[in-house]
């Protein structure tokens, strides 16, 4: 691949896969800086960016907290920008993390969903559902159809609550994670660089894929995470396709 | 309205809303039995139709149990007669209806979702997107918006939990309830009467009002249950808009 100069990294299903970093990926990313502008791009929010981030570390990778750029970072903006609240469907340490910001009135400005596990109950998508009927705004922090959970199966992700929510209420999400183009925009505005002298790497074929390729970077999907083969048989079609992130710098070779 | 020789009527939110018969719909449904072909065609999923005939009887409405159309019944049918079993997110008491044709095994070759209330949780919304993951077929009983509440509010109704299963298991639910074209066609197949000669009484814009015109019968709403004057200014246009059910004579009047 020629004429990179920078490299938004996926997390999960990238770097590490569960509580284990994917073999390789740490001596790859340790290779990598320096070398690259790099930025670590991810739709996960059960967590905050800080948790994030220390998890990263605590498994050795070497990244810089100014590197992560975080769904749930932009969703807590968006709020906090605009100076209101928000009805939030999140996991219990993502609604710590937007503190005084989250509140259970039906009448805030802001309904704001991530991926919640057990916390997509039915009070709450009630809850969220009678905000959005009387006028508040759907933020998703992310769409994504599904992940790979801990017991190795493809379990429901946020997408389907918010699409949930948008036929219920009549409304439209404002998507702020991938594979919204502003995200990605605000990746590479941190860079300093131009889409073309990008690449994005990551194992969901819609929001990574699909979304850098929206947004006019080159995409690499790896074959570690949610990746399943029916993902090369769609209308997506990845610049490359490796077996694990191990195997990008081989890729990458002969460019500089 | 002339010639009218049937009417299907919407149960909840027209014949009684919550636990209260609506303002002289019993007298009404009394007046028109006898004079009329009626079919009572209802969504309501949470109860087996035994429950809803029993509910009606209680109230004092002269119903029989023939005259009864549930979405539920339909799904159930749909079920029993490929010789399947079906992961199902209904109410307990909507699932002990479907008997030993309700199962938790995410190689089932059917999912069946109702009005499942509390029980649309993560465990259940989950099992059921492996199931379809699997190759499932999806069988919505219905796929109703929202329904008016025992607290007087909107609450989110079956529609918005199928389209989350749609989206994130890249399917398309068959719905087998109200606005399904079939459903409408059962009824009247039962009534040997052609659309032309059917009017259909309802409160919910989408699944009864437009669903009936769809199927070429015309469609009166009422403005009890979970109507709101905004249903008004869509692109769906009944055929006649009255008070309760108990203005129905009246708009039927001068035909026989």
């Amino acid at each position: 691949m020629k004429n990179v100069k920078g490299i938004l990294f996926d997390i999960g299903g990238v770097l590490y896969v569960g509580e284990s970093p994917v073999p390789g990926a740490v001596e790859t990313i340790a290779a990598l800086q320096g070398r690259y502008q790099m930025r670590f791009v991810t739709n996960s929010t059960r967590r905050p960016p800080a948790t994030i981030y220390g998890k990263l570390r605590r498994m050795g990778f070497p990244v810089e907290e100014r590197q992560l750029f975080t769904a749930l970072g932009a969703a807590r903006q968006i709020v906090e920008e605009a100076g209101g609240r928000a009805v939030t469907i999140l996991t219990e340490e993502a609604e710590k993390y937007f503190g005084p910001l989250h509140c259970i009135d039906t009448a805030s400005p802001f309904v704001v969903v991530g991926d919640a596990g057990e916390n997509f109950n039915y009070l709450r998508l009630n809850r969220a559902f009678r905000t959005l009927m009387n006028g508040a705004k759907l933020i998703a922090a992310a769409r994504n159809r599904y992940f790979k959970d801990a017991d190795g199966e493809l379990s429901m992700d946020a997408g389907g609550f918010v699409t949930a929510l948008e036929y219920a209420a009549g409304v439209k999400a404002t998507v702020v994670g991938k594979p919204s183009p502003e995200f990605f925009r605000q990746a590479l505005r941190s860079m300093g660089l131009p889409p073309e002298e990008v690449i994005m790497v990551g194992d969901d074929i819609e929001s990574d894929i699909a979304g850098a390729q929206a947004a006019g970077l080159r995409a690499v999907l790896v074959r570690t995470g949610k990746f399943r083969p029916v993902d090369l048989e769609g209308a997506v079609f990845p610049d490359a396709v490796i077996d694990s992130v191990a195997d990008l710098p081989e890729l990458l070779e002969g460019d500089s």
